[in-house]
């Protein structure tokens, strides 16, 4: 098999207008009479007309007594009127229709029954007082409902009341998805048995199943095929065939060896479009096989997400007569610089969250593998094709992917890492309802100069001072004189060499590292993890270029943990959480007090109160405790204020 | 039966308060173990944390060939280096596993595979290059998802990716929901047989079973009950044993003598709330029966509405451990004056539109009953209970019921009635993507005020001058001096008089109004039906003091009509389509023009240009053709520039 090559790579607006193009989306819409109670959440082929009025009769809109108008004028309360039950005055209840030669209702609060069992009554009634008016609310042959509307609860209620028991309504646009690779198993399958190096649990089916429902549309999963040519081809010809408005093919749309959405579709219909400038979501494949869209959706799942954003979203829209929808934007500011490449439209996730006066705008991970980059994103953050980034501070726009009031919820937290801000991003929203945390984990320098720069709400920092021996105070004198923060204690924690379980090089100190038949990993510049490192090192005067592995540098605890489990080093300095997480074994080294750094004007936040909440629960406590390696004694004492 | 009365009426707040607190919800709230696939939508009962590392293992990220980074320094255009296969380097597809002693890829493009089968690279690899590492996405204990989150698509294929194939999710909670009222009949029954009447056609269980479940929830409609005291107890009696979170009742929540579910909550529990200081939603009821909430949801369509959206949904989003949500506010303008009772909080529907730099909300019918005014509305303008109103002009906040976008895609319109505007409606948003019109009928003359006051975009208007007999340009120059406007024609349509079918009356022509066996039913002062009205009976030297009937007004064509379909009246003046509509007789009296009255400033505005677009479709003058009494020669003309 020759190697594909992206021949038709086009920019995502020409891409767009291409696939738009391309099809008689009206041929591939179809519809559906269904009774009005069974259309919530679909949408209106036609305009509805009401076929009755409603009310249909004039009608008592409170209980008491119909009149004729003009035969009570002159009542008074000096002057009271009699009136006679059956000849110009007849009991009505709420609802009931008027006699027919009466125009009002006069409340029964306000009339007096005489002895004879007739009614007096002490003002005179205005015409149509109290009374529900034929065609009130709606007047047959008016118009209920436009074209292309999307039916509520209200709505198939004001149907009943229109006397429409019954309409014609667009049919959920059935997608066919077949996913391709060899190197696939089902979930169900890796529940029975730990997948091996180099299989991969098969999510993507269900990421656009799920993508195609939240769009209103019908996923059918078709069986899954092995990456092979002839196979891929007639799955895809069989689904055209199929009665689905679009064929969704996922993996194999890249130009690989073992990449054959490009031939299948070539052999069955039109390439259209074979490669789009966005990033993620390059090897996206746009294709014509007999008059219906083909899609190649990428294998890396971020891709396949902006694939289907871009392209499926708004065709399954179209297909029900629907205005494809736009998210709502937000100006915001990045928190840090932003590179990009040129020449491809790039799609950040971003963390968002309001720090004075700016929404900061924090990049998550950026490879097109991390779906946990898109489940944690508030917003999409998107650089032009022609820029190579954007600067800390330049104004940019992102997307919204949460509501805009769950952004003002956020608390932004930058600085070191540390596994108990897991768990208080848990226990936050229970805490103070709908507050979230978002966590950017950058080491604790580098948290202090994002709280300098207004980037951030508060940041974790365990900085010891090599002089002093103190912890973070010496750092804040130096790097923020001018801003009034508090520091409070979060935890007490053991750090400690990570190695592999059993200790097989049998490491009993950092004197150990020096060893020629060891490897460490260590962690970045301006972290506390590694200022601690440097300390011990050389209070035991030990030379860090005999280190194997010294450079080597990791952003977090478990990640320095993954790589001793992966064999990528021997040993590296961490948390005994981090080692418990993975089952390594913990050689302890020190124990330092992690602080969280909060600047004075924001402690009354009510973000900032709730995790200083938090941080008093016992239930949180237990749980950082039992997280292995932490002493809670001074959780929340504030341990300086400056 | 003893009349009800409000004993234990209170405002929303409190009332809310008083629920909240009344349960002990936690323990109406069920959990479920579901497969992750099966979860969409569903809400997490508990933190979920990633079971295994994705990746799982160092993989390839790129087709090519995989080195350990340190063979490969020195390597470079000059100085190219060789590599024999299966000793220091291993072809590798993208998402296969690194053999084991490397540590990156050199892409399948960067290299020359030399004659003997090994390969030659031009630069060195620098460690972890092209590799997706283990952990990159997940670290095996990492958190996931928090409690209390809503899983959408990326959140479960990010599930499967963690190795997390079932968790534990929120039950949907259940909710009973129990018609009652003895005047009910079920759509099925109406749709073979029109209700008489007195007779209503039973919506409120299917409002209040689609309210449920667009809150998350799953209804339980129960058999209808009729209003006996006895029935609806034991209704209520077995719904609260039954499995369900919560009973609502819809109707009888009132005091009126046949309002039972006061009584019935009373004799199996207790009541807490018996009616609400709000406008529509009253009659409200809050109960407890046996630890189980009991709503007395109100019979009127609106005011069912503002009780589920104050009691209920939020109880629902409770019960599924989801934060309430709060709707979007805009702050607006009102477009007239709001009166509004004092004592009650009122819930204003509205239409909103942007005019220039305002917000303008303009109020929709305001019963009760009137569920169209839901099913138009883009916003709830919320009245306190302390105020008398709003003025024109002042500023106030809307919660929205639709988005933001939304509403500035929408054409304001306030002046004169006219049925084509109702196909207006319906074509516009097919011709420019989301555009929507929202008219408020108000008459010619007030449209005009409107348009002067910048409070809509713009308005129809057919006024006659007596003087001149030309239409309209006289009132522009009188009222509208300072603004410069055009006048393009809608149509030219029939006026006449609309009388009962086969004109058992034989009512011939205006001089027969002034019968004294006749009555007639007038348009408001200030519409252009008025003027024409007055100008013929002048010309005709008819005395409108001998008219019964005269002072007697409708706002709109329609509405006149009904009063004469429902005897309220013999004759009234209005259009050939509106007596069609309704199968009346139609005696015409003149051929008016009809135009839409634009400010220059505006023949721009997006809104505005699609409007003129839809003027220029054939399909619309077809339809407009098809109502009857249109002339549409000059649809679409500048009549007037000025």
């Amino acid at each position: 098999m020759k190697r594909n090559v992206y021949l038709k790579m086009k920019g995502l607006a020409e891409a767009s207008t291409i696939f738009e193009r391309a099809f008689a989306w009206g041929d591939l819409m179809g519809s559906e009479t269904l009774a009005a109670v069974d259309a919530l959440g679909r949408v209106t082929v036609a305009p509805v007309f009401a076929g009755i009025s409603s009310p249909s009769y004039h009608g008592a809109a409170m209980d008491g007594f119909a009149v004729r108008a003009d035969s009570t004028y002159g009542a008074s309360e000096e002057h009271p009127l009699q009136l006679t039950l059956g000849e110009n005055t007849w009991p009505v209840n709420t609802g009931q229709p008027l006699p027919d030669t009466t125009n009002a209702v006069i409340m029964i609060e306000h009339v007096r029954k005489s002895d004879d069992g007739n009614v007096e009554i002490y003002a005179a009634a205005f015409p149509w007082q109290h009374v529900r008016r034929v065609g009130e609310d709606m007047v047959a042959g008016e118009l209920v409902l436009p074209h292309h509307h999307r039916l509520t609860a209200t709505d198939i209620a004001a149907l009943l009341t229109a006397g429409v028991f019954r309409l014609q309504v667009r049919s959920k646009p059935r997608v066919a998805i077949l996913a391709t690779g060899s190197e696939l198993v089902d979930w169900q399958e890796a529940e029975q048995q730990v997948p091996q190096p180099g299989v991969i649990i098969e999510s993507n089916s269900v990421l656009l199943a799920g993508l195609v429902r939240e769009a209103g549309g019908d996923p059918v999963v078709l069986q899954r095929q092995p990456d092979e040519l002839d196979a891929v081809r007639d799955a895809i010809d069989t689904a055209v065939d199929s009665d689905v408005a679009m064929v969704l093919v996922n993996a194999g749309a890249s130009a690989g060896s073992k990449d054959f959405t490009a031939h299948a579709v070539e052999a069955l219909g039109e390439v259209l479009v074979h490669g789009v400038k966005a990033m993620p979501g390059k090897p996206t494949l746009l294709g014509d096989v007999r008059g219906r869209p083909v899609v190649g959706t990428p294998g890396y799942p971020v891709s396949a997400w902006v694939c289907f954003d871009q392209f499926v979203r708004p065709a399954l829209e179209k297909l029900q007569g629907l205005t494809p929808t736009t998210r709502v934007e937000v100006a915001a500011t990045p928190g840090r610089k932003l590179p990009s490449k040129l020449g491809h439209e790039e799609f950040l996730r971003v963390h968002l969250g309001r720090v004075g006066e700016d929404v900061i705008a924090l990049p998550l991970k950026r490879g097109a593998g991390t779906i946990t980059s898109l489940v944690r994103a508030d917003g999409i953050l998107r650089i032009p094709a022609e820029s190579e980034g954007r600067d800390a501070g330049d104004e940019v726009t992102v997307e919204l992917l949460r509501s805009r009031e769950a952004m003002e919820k956020t608390l932004v937290v930058v600085g070191s890492h540390d596994i108990t801000l897991d768990l208080m991003a848990d226990r936050l929203p229970r805490c103070a309802a709908g507050y979230r945390l978002s966590a950017s984990n950058v080491g604790s320098l580098a948290g202090l100069l994002a709280l300098k720069d207004g980037r951030s709400h508060l940041g974790g920092t365990h900085l010891l001072d090599p002089q002093s021996g103190e912890y973070n105070v010496s750092y804040l004198e130096r790097y923020l004189p001018e801003l009034p923060v508090r520091l409070i204690t979060l935890a007490h924690r053991e750090q400690g060499l990570i190695v592999r379980p059993g200790n097989p090089k049998e490491i009993r100190s950092l004197a150990d590292l020096a060893r020629e038949d060891l490897s460490f990993v260590n962690r970045q510049g301006g972290s506390g993890t590694r200022v601690l490192l440097d300390y011990h090192l050389e209070r035991e005067g030990l030379d860090r270029n005999l280190i194997q592995g010294y450079e080597q540098e990791e952003f977090t605890h478990m990640a320095v943990a993954v790589q001793v489990a992966a064999g990528g080093a021997d040993a590296g300095l961490g948390i005994l959480a981090a080692a418990r997480a993975l089952g390594l074994d913990f050689i302890p080294v020190a124990t330092e007090r992690y602080d969280l750094c909060v600047p004075e004007a924001l402690l009354e936040d009510p973000r900032v109160l709730a995790v200083l909440e938090v941080l008093q629960t016992e239930e949180f406590r237990e749980a950082v405790v039992a997280l292995g390696g932490y002493h809670v004694e001074e959780m929340g004492r504030v341990a300086w204020a400056g």
